[in-house]
């Protein structure tokens, strides 16, 4: 079973700093350096040295940054938890010059922080000690875009929301999207198997990546970039790396299936009287509204009070128990609309829903997906916060969120469920008016134990990065953590790739 | 670059038999023994002796035959093309029992061909010497179903036919459809990566398997399998196992997403006067049809000439160089004609298609469809097939047929070509009286050479088995060959599992 360090997990979803002793506010106040917080150890790495930083000059001119102000944004997780103490970030702009890099890393033992848009929730993404961080922000072009197909070929530092743009404007959507997506690099949403808000339409990044190019940790180009979407031949490598968080390999570009941009997108907030109400509704609109079901998420009345209070957007439908929010993408309008009336009407009619609210403009649209989307933050306005991103059978998803309810009493402030529920997904969060150890102790290991019972994940779609790398044997048995650690050792012998991420360290 | 024997994707094609020297027609010709067709070497595995079979008597009281006569179908694929001496097939119905066997033929140094419904296209399911047979035909139950999620997990021996049947009294249905469904085993589907008809709507098995349940080569049962749609603890083990015909570990139970049940399905079939018509009607097909799309399957004339003419079925529409099969499959049957009504008056009103017919009702839908899945029989009747199953640029997939039809001018009897056009998936066969090694000869490596340069891929859905792993490096670059060995090397160091399979003989 996990160590004590799988409280990293609920410790570091909220930005814990140092306070500034001076009486003026600090604009950005100092965050804990990870190895002072964490109970980590450093392994046996080189430290860089003025010979390695001329060799990477050599490999990437005006590419090697040592600035430490510039260092500091991508020595430190966005999320503020955590932050490491790296000298050096090297920008490459090919795959080319990214093999050079790790063959002279791996020759010289020196350990390396792959990074994206650093938009990463569980400290994946950021340097624990001295790792030189490699940053893909400067390959960030696409490459190719079938527009039969839908096929984009592009670098790995592409940033989601561009990318979505591009092939927008050419008639088709990414197949995902995040709220993130004005920073994140596709990469990075490889790399880290990101979910987000189109899962329940297009499935995962599993199924949507066609091919990867990735470069290994001695610098071997591994070429597996095709664009087709059927190919049996031989193991399908690319898959090794999805999910992997830079450890096994990092992503250098990607071959992504684009679906057709849907014609009309309806959205529907509405209120249930009760959690069976909620899943009842969402048996009906999988009847109802069929293939052009795009999102169902879920938010409980205390969800709804933090965004009212904390951010004063105001409930569009009456008070309820608990909130729906339904989307369809399709192609026809007309058609979409009907399937939407008659899917309200049979909720209505037979109490699954008390209330509810339509919007087809862009608008209103983003006005209701607001109230989902900014629950994070009504949060993080609460107080401490104690997150954790679960995957649960849907039958069961709420149990927790009443389970823990009534186990923490008055010590919590507020324990709020919501989420994915079409993917089975719940975001659990409590607050309390500042970080308690008593209340952790009464979360950890409970919620991870509650969810093994289930046969659940203790990491729906974060991945496991630093914070929860402890965590991973509530969700997997022994022989599967031994067969990572296989593949770890198999394919980055020396652990230069991404150290102390993803799994647990040995003991 | 493969060596002579990528000849054998082509020679094991057709039953290439020896005819009986009796003047009275045999029942069923023997086929030749692999190790007597291919320049093939045993590998210095244990023979079985008979203290191993008083061993695996103790491990499955009553599932241990070795009648000749039993053996005999388990030993040939069912093209008839390959046939091994396997002395032994081993029934278990529990994993633990799988488990027990492998760990003893681990200890023993005994080669283990699993076998699930020997439907395999490229001879990768039978023993290629006398490799011990473990079959799943008796691990074949529903283990649960949940008819709110439509997950269904199951044993791997269970027949597809059977479980379509199963979830679709429950509203669901398999995402996966295949010819072969009446015999094919869920566990071989996912092993061999299958395809099939629902590829276009429902993806890849990478997608739709949730989880797996795995022994490994020593006898280690590795359980990955969850239910769950989202989990990103760790690396995706069983991404490793899908697609990777029997050679990494003995796939023993699935977890698999079943979408909600089509409640109209329609079939249209077009004549179209070009293959950049079949192109441009596949586009207007993705957008006047957008998320109900279910299939766009094609066909050349002279694939229509070979069913008409040895199969004695009807054309519905006038003659045509090119054919389509459109499908939909959607929830409300009146916005789905509407749709499809749409999109076939704009075909035929701007000249993409010259003639058409539809059915709704499954009778004449099947008798369409008929028209398509029976082109491989009409070709089995025209001569000696040379058989090649590709993934090409939608764009260029034609041009290797007319290509190859100027190079083998009156050498060949027929080149046709059809497929799974929305996927990219080229079906490309060619036929001759009788055997011609200087047709085969013109067609190989050509064939290969032509569809690298494209980098398309040499096995599109059928995998490459014993037949086809000659050519793997035709798709596949170096790199991926070595970390591919790597990963055999890894999970099956004594090479036990379904040896001579998917990986090219090491030099």
């Amino acid at each position: 079973m996990p160590s004590l360090l799988s409280s990293g997990g609920a410790l570091g979803a909220s930005p814990l700093v140092r306070r500034s002793s001076s009486s003026t506010p600090p604009a950005a106040p100092e965050v804990v350096l990870t190895q002072q917080r964490y109970p980590v150890t450093r392994l046996p790495f080189s430290v860089v040295s003025a010979e390695d930083l001329a060799a990477f000059e050599r490999i990437l001119p005006g590419g090697v940054v040592t600035d430490p102000e510039v260092l500091e944004a991508s020595n430190v997780d966005w999320l503020r938890t955590v932050r490491g103490c790296s000298k050096v970030l090297l920008r490459p702009r090919t795959s080319q010059e990214v093999a050079r890099i790790l063959r002279y890393c791996h020759e010289r033992n020196l350990a390396v922080n792959p990074q994206g848009g650093n938009t990463g929730m569980v400290g994946g993404s950021v340097p624990v000690f001295d790792e030189i961080i490699l940053s893909t922000t400067l390959m960030n072009q696409v490459i190719s875009f079938n527009s039969v197909s839908g096929t984009l070929v592009c670098q790995a530092g592409c940033v989601l929301e561009e990318l979505s743009r591009y092939v927008e404007e050419r008639g088709f959507v990414m197949p995902l999207d995040l709220g993130a997506k004005g920073s994140c690099h596709i990469g990075g949403n490889v790399a880290t198997n990101a979910g987000g808000l189109r899962f329940l339409r297009y499935g995962s990044l599993h199924g949507t990546v066609l091919g990867l190019e990735v470069v290994l940790a001695d610098g071997t180009v591994l070429d597996c970039l095709t664009s087709l979407r059927k190919d049996n031949t031989g193991y399908d490598l690319k898959q090794l790396f999805i999910g992997s968080e830079g450890t096994l390999g990092v992503i250098t570009a990607v071959s992504i299936q684009c679906p057709p941009k849907p014609r009309a997108v309806n959205v529907a907030f509405l209120g249930c009287p009760g959690f069976a109400e909620v899943l009842q509704t969402f048996s009906s609109g999988k009847e109802l509204l069929g293939e052009i079901l795009s999102a169902y998420e879920f938010m409980d009345a205390e969800c709804m009070w933090l965004v009212t209070h904390h951010l004063r957007l105001a409930s569009p439908v009456q008070e309820s128990p608990f909130y729906v929010l339904v989307e369809t993408s399709g192609s026809r309008a007309g058609h979409d609309s009907e399937k939407l009336s008659d899917f309200l009407e049979r909720a209505l009619s037979s109490g699954l829903v008390t209330d509810g609210t339509v919007a087809t403009d862009q608008t209103r649209l983003k006005a209701l997906w607001a109230l989902r989307e900014r629950i994070s933050e009504a949060l993080s306005r609460d107080g401490y916060v104690y997150k954790y991103d679960l995957s649960l059978p849907t039958e069961r998803l709420y149990d927790l969120v009443s389970d823990l309810r009534a186990r923490l009493g008055s010590q919590a402030k507020h324990v709020v469920g919501y989420g994915h529920l079409g993917d089975g997904n719940l975001h659990l969060n409590v607050t309390s008016e500042v970080f308690s150890p008593s209340l952790l102790a009464d979360l950890e290991p409970y919620v991870y134990e509650w969810t093994a019972r289930q046969r659940g994940s203790v990491s729906a779609e974060h991945g496991l990065g630093f914070k929860k790398r402890g965590v991973l044997s509530y969700s997997k048995p022994p022989e599967a953590l031994r067969l990572m650690q296989q593949l770890k050792a198999l394919l980055d012998p020396k652990g230069i790739l991404n150290p102390y991420k993803t799994l647990p360290a040995q003991a």
